[in-house]
């Protein structure tokens, strides 16, 4: 093998390979930027309509990424290398690929991976989609289609590639840090960069003052208004990217709280914004000089009519439909939700048609969806339908012969009007025409439906990426479209189906030939494509399993994981990696999160439930060179848990409470403050429930510390690395901190449930902060006008409230929600409307219904109960158990109507009645009466389904009787009053327990 | 021809070329910087002991270079390719020829040359010597060795070389102008870059807020300050980068003044030097990890002991000795210095050795110095020496047999006592050993004294390039020493001399065997190489001269220039370039000075003394290719007169007074404020002066306007530019802005005399603004304790000095100069000490000395007459006239002992004498008192030696009948008092006339 580049031969084989691929080669920036996207050759050559194809090194500063050169990967300053595609040259990813391969990265001996990964700059106003690249598991790129920046919607859109160099060297030159680089013959990256690491780290956090940067920020925002106001487009920008620079190392002094941090932000995005509007206007004005980007080959197609299908290879009987949708990389879920969409629409297209067909099967990968249709026939059936015309007295005269009206009906369908008969339609004689239709070839109607088809198919969040305008989840890049062995050359997205289908990344056949529709299975097969999600999903569950086994594991798959993992890989090859058992002494849950999240490993678990030192990753594609992609995932994961020990390490330097303070830099909402801010409202709210919730006064002091201290691991190196262990690291912490343990727990425990199955808190002190951290958000962002609607919940508001009624239920405890919310409500720094308050009610109500009906109680008597105990979750649970008991008696028949009877009859009285007992005659008002007054003195104070029902079971004889014995509606009022009254009051028994109107057969 | 590279090409190839030859490639730095120097991987790294090769590039921000995009070149980013070589490897030059060769530049087929040019960076505390690297006349690269950064001095030094990659591209290109570069295969350098020209310097010039830029800066030093309290080395340099851009910016404001830039440009050199403290003290503390930069070469030679001779070829009869001393190209000035030390140490350096000799030439080229010396001995003569013993009483006792003392004479001296011979010595006997000493053979002697020969050459400036730490002029890097054919292999500097010589660059032999000292003189012949610098002037001229006249010139050739040009090359070819006619509409002066200043080429002048479309360059090669070097020439002189017309253009929009508010900013020196200061103070001082002398109404006015323009035009873009323009463009801008024809005369004239031989002022307003100028520069200068010392003169007051008194000798203008600088002295801003005055009048009489003597005065008479009107030029300069011609009269022999009788007589005096001549008694007495009065009163008010002698020549008889007549030494007291009171009325007649006791004879 001969010797891997060094450091700068990397920087210089990009340029080269760039450049001979048609880029401008550009230079890094003269100030300081956090990305080689701040470089105007890329933040401001990608707006407005002229192409513009660039490469570049971009030395990026990260203030707060400084690691004091102690971390192997993360660098106050890494080299960036930018690519800028403009337009989107049909091919990045395999252009990109190539770049690899000139580096020295054989794909084909590694498992190189596009993972799902969006990127947003909310100072620069900017958003894209795309992936990060992993090689081997490492990850080394930013691949994005560029959607937006500085609030301009980009026409057209950008490819932007972002290597991560040090990564690409540490891979390639098989080292463990960013010391070890070999820069250049002679040194190591360490030699030349490390004290910088050392003096700017300190500077960023230690020494920067905080006062001066505060003044040159406000200095540069100046200088940029003053160059914007005289159109000077490139030193306003300058200036905003020293703003951003300067803002940076304020935040990373810790400096920035959240109303500041709010404002300096708005600024900056209004200053990008108006650079990036001043530079299309600049453009405009010159005419775009550089043209207008037209992607040749879209162009062409655009201007191509109709591409006729060859009639000589049309079918001639039922044959197999295939259509093959390729695009880029799915995310896992969009590929999850566009089969489901396909399965869906695929049959009534084919019966919109007309056409015949046997099974229809659909099928896919990350690079495409494919529908196969068994037995399609070759064509529509002929058509033979009637037209109404004129009533058959105004078509013929009385001589029988066609009136104008006939005649012209006739020509309009192309009939002569002895050709039209008189028929009975809907009851009247009319003249009608029967048209015969002949049937269609298939081929010709599926045309322009596929088209429909994949235009049909919808993403929660899609992107452009050409001329053509088109949204996907993906770029679409090629169709096949075949029946029986016709191709079926539709068009859509600049792209026209035809028989070339592509294999398997990197393997041996990047495209094939697909020579019919019954031959598409073998071509993919003899790539070793499982086309089948199912049948991928087995055999990957198999491959795990099975290495699991082998070193002592459990056999058991994560079924969530397995699923996201079935939908990243076309040819799925599993393989065992081991990391030191050194890295074992790290929580569990740190290890877990970092395999699972990270690198979607599968963590390898004993039977007694604890770690061992290996993970499962599954590549892409077979096992030639296997052991080179273990050993890269290997180094990947001995960097993140060297990563992760060293955050760990930093954070253990001070006690969790120190964090508390660092909160107030952290924003929760703009309207709501910082999670500082936040975490005094949930002390406070702590202390005013832990009367209401009984606590005894051990558990007080427990819940008011574990409050204090449940966000503080936010601030945490380790949870602003890893989001998803908050918690998790706050007991870790709280316990190295000396807190007693029930605080620790506290603290984990109040996160919990995070998601419906998990457990509820098991201490009343978790349950206690967990109940006040979710009626703090709850309420807050309800108050702030911020209620979730359709499918954005951005806070996570339906978790909360489904949380927060989870553990009541689980603890069987009565409380009443909206006392809650009012609690939470004093606290909040806005005021909160009563119409707010109720929303918020209802919004978790609604959840609590979910929650029920989710648990199998009928909907009717989740309805029922909510109707009445609605604000009380665990009351609801236990009436619906109770009530659900009830109506599935066999006498329920006897029980409901006695007193459905009573309601039914007083419903829609306006009046209330009251009862003269004294004037009581007849017995059975009297037995009723006295059955009334048994029963609401035996329910005072009773909500109990069963309370209810098991006190007016006896009743209801008595309730039966009277109505046999007496009319209601008597013709003396008193007489009327008096039974009115008595029924009002049985139908006023259960009012705060259930409203049983809402049940069947009420 | 293939296509040239295009811009990025050139950057990558340069990138990829350095890389090659072991330089770590490295990236422009993230903070607008002036040039590539100011990068920590020059600036930094060129510090201590340790090695160090970098290449990068580097986009360099100047804004007062912005153009607004409208000059050919010049612009306020351009981009720098920077090479860092440390230690010397030894052929830099050559390394950097190749990499021009690898852009497709053909040395071979250009014209490649080393200009002189030094660098130096005030604010950097950095300076180095080398060259500016031409390419066909065009500047493309700046190539030093660097001796000095922050105040530290290298060691080992560091080679730097600096391409300007647009000049280079222009170039390669064969286009006009930055715009047409072509980037990358579709886009120019102005379709990406020109905007930015633009908006920039509108910023830099127009918006840039002078107050907030100032906060900037003093946020900046502020920060740099904390970061160096804390050892921080790179963010300090970071801030006092920040710095120094920021005051570029305030100053291309225009909106620094002189106490502020002074304080500014203090600081920022205080600061650098602290950081450049600060990085060599902690890579002390890191212990040097690279090591320290050995050049393997120098070491080993080091470690080697003398070189042998090689015997078998010492020469047997008279040979010639040649040694030639291979250089890097010399400074013009440098080489004609070194060959006159060389022609007067050569014959005493061989008469030291005794060795006979034939003649000695001493020739040379910028790349050599040649010594040839005919028939020297193969070796010494012997030589016998008589050595004293003790004296011959004390060496032989009374029996003749030799004492101790004798005996321990004797064996010191390797004799035996009987051996000693009693010898005569200086009138004693002594006992003395006569000593045969062999004489040694021609190559061994020379050995050591060729190394003393070369280490004796001393320059005004020298600099060091290698670990040998010996200055020279520029690097030394070989010899050639032999005898016959006997190599004299000594050591200087790191080489050993042997036989090897260097052809003319690009020649076709860059190196060749010298087989012995007389075939020296063909091998450089056959290289073209014209040895003889006389020789080498006449072909220069007869080329320079026929092709003037090819095109209607006039023969003559400027000499100043042709001396300068003759040592440019070492094998010079003339070449006739011509340009647009269109720029003979410049001011002749300004093309004139383009061409000869910054170009070294001859203008060609019609015989009616205006310009001719055509110059001349003399090209070191011979005409091969002699088109494109031609071609290539051309288009330099017109990107240089495009700048000119560029300038000129720009000054021209503004009125010649528009830019006298603007010299505020030029600073003058810093106790004496800016040149606007300097304006008003002489201002003042020519108002002060017409008085004095005796100007006209009208005059006055002339030079009062004169005065407040004069200096105006060192604030034009033209002066700025070409400071040897001043004066003149003053001139033409006064004259364009409507001011009358006399004022721009006299500010054209009060620079006049600019050198001896230069006329002096025309006009008497010139004269004046002259005089003032000039004073009140001498007198500041003095008052500021900046006398110049030694050969240090850098304010050119000698020239000052001299033009001055030129000026009124001129003018035959009598002036008291004591009483102008009083006058100028009472206008400074600090005080003058009596001293100060004293030593600048004798400064001015110094300077006036050495006119009168260059005028062929006797220095005698120029001494008798200084010592009496050393303060009135022009009367100094009549009495020299007058007196020259007294002492060449036939009977001055009897006038002046006439004379000298009444001084000598007197001179010695104390008292003074009166004479009572009532008591006067002798008639030679009374004879010579009667003389005495009437020359009294002849003299009342005169001052012309004329005057003197003419008056004294009747009273000689008088005189001598005295002395013959009286002694004057009476014993009668009041007879010696009034014969010593008339004598000494005598001596005291020629009192502010002459002191003629200075002269020879008295």
């Amino acid at each position: 093998m001969s010797k891997p580049l060094d450091f700068q031969s990397i920087m210089l084989a990009l340029e080269k390979f760039w450049a001979e691929k048609g880029c401008l080669v550009w230079q890094p920036y003269y100030t300081q930027v956090g990305a080689g996207t701040m470089n105007p050759a890329t933040y401001l050559r990608v707006l407005g309509p002229e192409p513009w194809n660039v490469a570049y090194v971009e030395p990026s500063v990260r203030p707060d990424d400084g690691r004091y050169g102690e971390n192997p990967n993360r660098l106050q300053q890494h080299y960036q290398f930018q690519v800028i595609l403009k337009p989107d040259p049909g091919n990045p990813q395999e252009l990109y690929l190539d770049s690899l391969k000139a580096l020295g990265i054989d794909p084909a001996e590694h498992d190189i991976r596009f993972v799902e990964d969006n990127w947003e700059s909310p100072a620069l106003g900017a958003w894209g989609l795309g992936w990060e690249v992993w090689l081997d598991g490492q990850e080394i790129t930013q691949f994005t289609y560029f959607q937006q920046a500085g609030g301009i919607v980009l026409d057209p859109n950008a490819v932007e590639i972002t290597y991560g160099l040090e990564r690409i060297a540490i891979a390639l030159q098989n080292v463990r840090s960013f010391r070890e680089i070999q820069w250049s013959a002679d040194r190591t990256y360490g030699e030349v960069n490390l004290q910088a690491e050392r003096e700017h780290s300190k500077y960023y956090f230690e020494i920067a003052d905080v006062d001066r940067l505060r003044q040159m920020y406000n200095l540069f925002e100046a200088e940029a208004e003053a160059s914007l106001e005289q159109g000077l487009v490139l030193p306003a920008h300058d200036y905003v990217l020293k703003c951003s620079h300067t803002f940076n190392i304020l935040d990373t002094r810790g400096a920035v709280g959240v109303t500041e941090r709010q404002a300096l932000f708005s600024r900056m995005r209004d200053l990008a914004r108006r650079v990036a509007e001043a530079y299309v206007a600049q453009r405009q004005e010159l005419g775009f000089p550089w043209g207008k980007a037209d992607s040749a080959s879209i162009n062409s197609q655009k201007k191509t009519s109709v591409i006729a299908l060859d009639a000589a290879k049309a079918p001639e009987k039922p044959e197999t439909l295939l259509l093959e949708i390729g695009t880029e990389e799915l995310p896992a879920a969009d590929l999850q939700f566009a089969l489901a969409q396909l399965t869906e629409r695929m049959p009534a297209v084919l019966n919109d048609l007309r056409l015949e067909h046997g099974d229809i099967q659909v099928t896919g990968t990350p690079r495409r969806l494919v529908v196969r249709v068994e037995k399609v026939s070759p064509r529509q059936p002929d058509k033979t339908s009637i037209i109404k015309g004129p009533p058959a007295d105004r078509a013929f005269d009385a001589d029988g012969k066609p009136t104008p009206a006939a005649t012209g009906f006739a020509r309009g369908k192309g009939l002569k009007p002895e050709d039209l008969k008189v028929m009975e339609i809907d009851g009247g004689r009319y003249a009608a025409a029967e048209v015969h239709e002949i049937g269609k070839p298939a081929g010709q109607v599926l045309q322009s439906a596929l088209a429909d088809l994949v235009a049909s198919i919808k993403f929660d969040k899609t992107m452009r990426w050409n001329e053509s305008q088109i949204g996907f989840s993906r770029p679409l890049r090629w169709f096949v479209a075949l029946i029986g062995s016709q191709v079926i050359p539709f068009q859509y997205a600049g792209l026209t189906a035809g028989n070339i289908t592509r294999g398997l990344r990197f393997g041996t056949a990047p495209e094939a030939v697909v020579n019919s529709a019954d031959a598409y299975a073998d071509v993919l097969k003899s790539q070793g494509i499982l086309l089948d999600p199912v049948k991928r999903r087995a055999v990957i569950a198999e491959q795990v399993s099975r290495l699991a086994v082998s070193v002592g594991g459990n056999p058991e798959v994560d079924a969530t994981l397995l699923d996201e993992v079935n939908n990243l890989v076309e040819r799925p090859t599993a393989l065992l990696g081991k990391f030191d058992p050194e890295s074992l002494k790290l929580p569990a849950e740190v290890l877990i999160s970092v395999m699972k999240k990270h690198q979607r490993y599968f963590p390898v678990i004993k039977p007694d439930g604890s770690l061992l030192p290996y993970f499962i990753a599954v590549r892409n594609g077979d096992d030639q060179k296997i052991e080179t992609v273990t050993d890269g995932n290997e180094q990947v994961i001995r960097a993140r848990f060297a990563d992760a020990a060293f955050f760990i390490n930093e954070d253990i330097r001070f006690k969790l409470e120190d964090f508390v303070p660092q909160l107030s830099t952290l924003v929760f909402q703009f309207k709501l403050g910082s999670m500082l801010d936040r975490t005094n409202r949930i002390e406070k709210l702590v202390a005013g429930l832990t009367g209401t919730l009984g606590l005894s006064p051990d558990d007080q002091k427990i819940s008011r510390r574990a409050a204090h201290l449940c966000k503080a691991d936010l601030a945490t190196h380790m949870v602003v690395e890893m989001t998803s262990l908050q918690g998790v690291m706050g007991g870790y912490y709280a316990r190295r901190s000396g807190e007693e343990e029930a605080v620790a727990k506290a603290i984990v425990e109040h996160y919990l449930p995070k998601n419906t199955g998990d457990a509820a808190p098991s201490s009343k002190a978790g349950l206690v902060v967990s109940l006040a951290d979710r009626l703090d958000l709850l309420a807050g962002l309800f108050a702030a006008g911020l209620a979730p609607t359709g499918t954005k919940d951005p806070y996570a508001q339906r978790r909360a409230a489904l949380g927060f009624v989870q553990s009541l239920i689980a603890w069987n405890l009565d409380f009443d929600t909206m006392e809650g919310l009012k609690l939470a409500a004093a606290n909040l720094p806005i005021a909160m409307s009563e119409d707010s308050l109720k929303a918020c009610q209802e919004f978790i109500t609604g959840r609590l219904k979910g929650y029920l009906t989710d648990q199998g109680y009928r909907y009717d008597v989740v309805d029922a109960v909510l109707a009445r105990q609605g604000n009380n979750p665990a009351g609801a649970a236990r009436a619906c158990q109770q009530l659900t008991a009830w109506v599935q008696r066999d006498d329920w028949n006897t029980i409901l109507p006695a007193f459905s009877r009573c309601v039914r009859i007083t419903r829609s009285l306006k009046e209330t009645f009251s009862v003269q007992s004294d004037t009581l005659k007849e017995p059975s008002e009297k037995d009723l009466f006295a059955q009334i007054t048994r029963m609401e003195s035996a329910l005072q104070g009773k909500v109990a389904v069963d309370d209810f029902l098991n006190t007016f079971l006896p009743a209801i004889p008595a309730v039966n009787a009277f109505f046999d014995a007496v009319l209601v509606m008597s013709e003396d009022l008193q007489e009327k009053a008096n039974r009115l009254g008595m029924l009002q009051r049985i139908a006023r028994l259960p009012e705060n327990i259930v409203d049983l109107s809402l049940l069947e057969g009420f």
